[in-house]
């Protein structure tokens, strides 16, 4: 099959980089000095056996990480970066990542060596198995496997253009095959860029070590291979097939997946999958773990892996048996040369890489030209490969401590702003808080849209939509436009006896002018009837005269075709968020507002206040900074003072009239502090509006009165997209997990399933003056 | 008590015209020639001893229509028509309403009046009750009941204004005796101004007849009084009740709620209610039917009434007790009075009309002035009043003519456009139909927000909020969410084996741009993520250039900031209706276009075909007019023509590219012809996405092939607000009752009571080339 030619064509050229990728990652917990964790795997990470993201390896420590398979490097490496930050704070508040791919110092004695503590009986045993024929200590090396599907169009594209193979499936399996068989023989040149694994710890070696250090001991025989006899073929399906029977039947293998090559065919999630579907997609084995990379692999990685095995498709091949063979040779030798020697195989390595930048030149591939100076750099110079980076690194201090400070680092990176979900960090915060517990728990997620918000959730065979983290299938779609629409809200809580401030609605300026005398004696409220974030609102606590009225009226239609006057309800405004007829959480929103030092300006106050880590912009933090902008400055005016007035010490300086979390404001939970009765009024509000997950606002004169007294309260509105995160990180007082609750409202069988194994490792930030 | 003084007060200025109005009015089924119907009561008005709106008072053909209880006389008269609306469209299609108080021509015999043949057989022997008593040809008589109440702040605040009375019901009882007894006193005013039933018909009186022309027969003692030894107290509620049981006991009333008084104190919808609840509102009894007009009474009647009372509140009253019975001597007077003379008292009601105009002043009413110059008219002007018009038109033919000929006009008016409700017009054509179909079926219609078609139903204790007539509680927000994100459809429909376009989605222009080789050698569309009646889409069928392509997505980008570039998918486009898993209608939509005749230009063409009263603008008909603008004259310019063309007979000009009924397209329906296994692909997808109410858009290529054929179909998008109307009304092919199946699946109710009782008479309206 003259692949050269036909990749060459023009109509397979938009296809060349469509591929899937899936990350397959190991990694050691250790504790905070760098040693092998002595704990559990967390208990919050639930579905333990079967967590489709978080998983144990070999040992109880070895932590391993599987990614969805992704249509795009990007979305590859940002799911891979989010099941990092879920592991990292889902584990003792003590424990990090170790982030080579040999392990930290190893225990003496073999058999403290811990197992990893599965449920299933035959995982166990299979580990057990492995353990007496390799031994616990090399089952402890980790590593990252890449899977690798070229795009179907790409393969149908491919097909069409060559009449030389009439079935499809066998094409396909051609495919996957020569490039297997090419890998093999060059997977040195992997070595020798990517090769991170110079030095072993302590105990790794039982009874004899290394000369000195290598580019990677677990690419070469010292890491885990099987035994020399283990030999298969790599010219079909069917006789790769016969061959690995014929090893286990020979009990060289205990069962096929135990054949630990440098690269597999793979036709699904099991073995037997290649018999039944043929290849589908292949698996990459021989990647050391990236010590430089918080995830252990860079993105320009995969770019190189996705060129390269282009590039192995386009390039001739040896045709003749030991072409793979000669290749395990090659690359013992690449491994086991000295970090900082250059390689033996110098000059083929250069041909390689201008035949690859030859075919990026040909097939026109959008793959940036710093790919090659990167990989000559690195080829002139092995100081600059990561074996090379590592072992210099290492012989300023030592190697573990190189590790224990990257793995610190790593640490703190996912515990400095733990509301975020990294990869995610462009999406709406509470959205990446939803995903967050949704990953902890075991649901599979699949962004649907990632502008949108709009997420699949699967577990088992129980799929929800989900938008925004609480926009559900619970929710009936006319109760969300009663919600969104004010006056009807009113109407339906007014026809069912609940206070709602009396009021209308008009369409004309001229229209309410002529109501004026409804309004004017009492305190109201003048306002477009779908009002963002408080524009056009005008409050009259002690009523209004004509002028006063009609700059309100202007103000508001400015905003919406349709402005609603109605009657203040004196008292504090609560944010209750009901689930389920079930009040989870009550906040106290206060405006922006700073304290007095006596010595700082207000300016110095507002920027201190900011340069907390919970303040951001655009939704992104918990909290929002303070502006000083006009209507701060109109707000401090009235009040007497200008930014750089100085307060004393202790007074608290409002710059805001609202109350938004968006303009500043301070969140308090109040949860604990509201009567019941109060709570029941928000509950049975949400529940005749027929509404599930709801944020109803309550205004309370005093919540030592029972709520069952005349105009105790009033009811201001009731949001069908309540913010969340607000509740999750308050300004003070306890977080409430709102996003865990709908998690568990939308699949009730986690619960049930964990029966009491309560969640007790969920990430909260104190802030501001708690701290 | 000084009403005078406290309605003076300020504080009670904004309250004075707000009120609670409710009308019951009865008009007799005619023939088309003005003979009484022969026919039962409408079988298409379901519930019918119980409709809320419309049922049958003492006889068969004798129809009373019910308002609901409104807050404004518009929204009393805007439901008064559509109540009317309803009972024309579904009485037979040969019937009309006779639009006089005085009843047709009767039979000669009395026995052949048939009592209402009602399914409660209390109210059957009530009714039998009446015949003895009164005879059943004075029970024929028609008129209007106008129900009142003062708006529960005005007599808060009056209330307030005073402290002669502590308590509040009594109060309130105080107010409604003072303009009662005053209303009694002084009602002739109204039965000069607008009595209306100066002649009787053939067989209304049996033995006797009057000397000639009278003002109001039904308001003199030839209509329906009780006889002369009732007599009820109107000086305290105790009194009024236990005279009133005392007559019951006499055997003088069958019971309470036969006294005939023009006015009556009410305390709810039962009798017993006034005992129980005190006087809650009052009933205005002795207006005739208003010939003129439509409904049977005006909306400056209503003002005047509402004025009147106002008016009877404040006027002083004479402090004896025949204050009352004097007014039955006055009104008798005024009633017999020939309807061309000059009242008896027309100083005193000259002096009344100048009281109501200084009150207007006073109290600062926005009234308009035209009503006291009107009322002054018809003072110096019999023939000016009610009376006198009716009397002066039937001079010239018949009453009976007169009253014919205003019936068939009325008729008309409701026949004319039958998908429009009334009163209602303003809103959108399939909310229209909703209201009139959820009438017709007895359910109780609230419009919670009319801007925003939000409707209340309530049928007994089940209430069901609906927006936009398929907006429901049935969906689940998210789903509707799927639908929303064409993109997050797309994949579902995917992800489940459904075939939909192959695209993808892009934020910039550049992306876009790179991607061309993605698109380029097939059909494909390129399109703004949401797009709005086909703004923004180009369709390539032949596949692009790079120019063509460009210019495209800056055309999309204009619309949208995210565009999908799609597969082309070649066939007929189809809409198909869902509800609740099942193909209710499948819709063909062809683009706008005339047919020639080989003699008109095409722009003639088009206006003959707009003239059609099934074309307008805005959806408030069931297809729209086509356009001749700049769209339209270059898809013209592209086939050789131009507007001046005069194609050739039979030839069809297609004059856009796009099929939208909003651009003029038509509509046919091919429910009947599309196969089963089409509508099983649109009910599994509809389905997958979770939804009950959908409009899903299937491309065929054609329909004979099956639809399990590769590539048999494709699916475009998925509507969770599908236009009902246009299935409603198409140009071509049967009608489907979306609006009727929508509300039996919302209240399965109806059908189960319903049994088999089909749904006969909902009114299509035929259109086009068909007429």
């Amino acid at each position: 099959m003259d692949f050269k030619k036909i990749l060459a064509n023009d109509r397979v050229k938009s296809y060349l980089l469509k591929a899937r990728y899936g990350i397959e990652k190991e990694s050691h917990r250790v504790d905070l000095s760098g040693n092998l964790a002595k704990t559990d795997h967390p208990k919050s990470i639930t579905l333990k056996d079967d967590h489709p993201y978080i998983q144990r390896d070999f040992s109880e420590t070895q932590m391993e990480f599987i990614t969805p398979v992704m249509e795009t490097l990007e979305d590859l490496f940002h799911y891979l970066a989010a099941i990092h930050d879920v592991a990292y704070r889902s584990m003792d508040e003590n424990e990090m990542l170790w982030p080579l791919s040999m392990p930290p110092q190893l225990p003496e004695k073999e058999e403290d060596i811990a197992i990893a503590k599965l449920e299933n009986i035959k995982k166990f045993r299979y580990r057990q198995t492995l353990s007496q024929s390799y031994g616990r200590r090399k089952q402890m090396v980790s590593g990252i496997h890449f899977n690798f599907e070229f795009g179907e169009e790409l393969i149908q594209a491919l097909f069409s253009l060559q009449s030389e193979i009439k079935d499809y499936q066998q094409f396909k399996a051609e495919i996957y095959l020569k490039v297997t068989r090419n890998y093999l023989h060059n997977r040195w040149l992997m070595t020798y860029f990517y090769g991170a694994s110079p030095i072993s710890e302590k105990n790794f070696f039982e009874y004899h070590s290394l000369n000195g250090a290598v580019r990677s001991i677990r690419g070469s025989k010292y890491g885990y291979v099987n035994s020399d006899e283990v030999k298969v073929s790599y010219s079909s399906i069917q006789n790769y097939l016969s061959d690995l029977s014929l090893m286990v039947k020979r009990g060289l293998l205990s069962e096929e997946k135990e054949l630990y090559a440098p690269i597999r065919l793979r036709g699904g999630h099991h073995f037997s999958d290649l018999e039944d579907h043929g290849v589908q997609y292949i698996e990459v084995r021989n990647i050391d773990l990236n010590p430089f990379e918080t995830y252990g692999i860079s993105y320009e990685q995969g770019e190189f892996l996705h060129l390269f095995l282009l590039y192995l498709l386009w390039k001739d091949e040896g045709h003749y048996d030991e072409w793979g063979e000669m290749g395990d040779f090659y690359n013992e030798i690449v491994a086991l040369e000295h970090p900082l020697a250059h390689t033996q195989f110098e000059r083929e390595a250069k041909t390689m890489i201008d035949e690859m930048e030859h075919l990026v030149n040909l097939l026109d591939l959008p793959i940036s030209d710093t790919l090659f100076v990167y990989l000559r750099e690195m080829l002139m110079n092995p100081s600059k490969t990561l074996a090379g980076r590592l072992y210099i690194e290492s012989e300023k201090s030592s190697q573990s401590q190189v590790a224990t400070s990257i793995a610190k680092q790593n640490y703190k990176k996912s515990w400095d702003k733990p509301y975020q979900l990294a990869g995610f960090t462009d999406m709406e915060l509470s959205t990446q808080i939803f995903m967050f517990d949704a990953i902890q728990q075991g649901i599979q997620v699949e962004i649907l849209d990632r502008q949108d918000q709009f997420l699949k959730l699967k577990l088992k065979d129980h799929v929800e939509y989900v938008k925004n983290g609480n926009m559900t299938s619970k929710d009936n779609y006319v109760s969300t436009l009663i919600m969104e629409n004010k006056t009807v809200t009113k109407k339906i809580l007014h026809q069912h006896g609940f206070r709602v401030p009396k009021g209308e609605e008009f369409q004309t300026i001229d229209q309410a002018l002529r109501s004026y005398h409804l309004f004017s004696a009492k305190p109201f409220v003048v306002k477009p009837k779908t009002t963002n974030y408080g524009l056009g609102i005008s409050i009259f606590k002690d009523g209004a005269n004509d002028e006063d009225y009609q700059r309100a009226l202007t103000l508001a239609f400015k905003e919406d075709s349709s402005v609603i006057i109605e009657e203040f309800i004196n008292g504090t405004e609560y944010r209750f968020f009901v689930l389920n007829d079930k009040v989870y959480a009550v906040l106290l929103r206060i405006p922006a507002n700073v304290q007095g030092d006596g010595k700082h300006t207000i300016e110095e106050l507002v920027m201190r206040k900011n340069r907390d880590p919970v303040r951001g912009r655009d939704h992104r933090t918990p909290l929002e900074n303070i502006q000083l902008g006009e209507l701060e400055n109109l707000m401090l005016k009235g009040q007497g003072y200008g930014i750089d007035s100085i307060p004393q010490e202790g007074e608290i300086i409002y710059l805001r009239e609202n109350s938004n979390i968006s303009t500043g404001g301070d969140s308090i939970d109040v949860t604990d502090q509201i009567p019941d009765d109060y709570k029941k009024i928000a509950v049975d509000a949400v529940s005749v509006l027929g509404v599930e997950i709801c944020g109803i606002d309550l205004i309370i004169e005093n919540t030592e009165v029972p709520a069952d007294h005349e105009n105790a309260y009033g009811i201001i509105e009731a949001n069908f997209n309540p913010s969340m995160y607000m509740h999750i990180y308050p300004y003070k007082g306890k977080s409430r997990r709102l996003t865990m609750h709908i998690i568990h409202y939308l699949f009730p069988e986690l619960l049930q399933s964990q029966e009491s194994k309560s969640v007790k490792r969920v990430p909260v930030v104190k802030s501001g003056s708690q701290r």
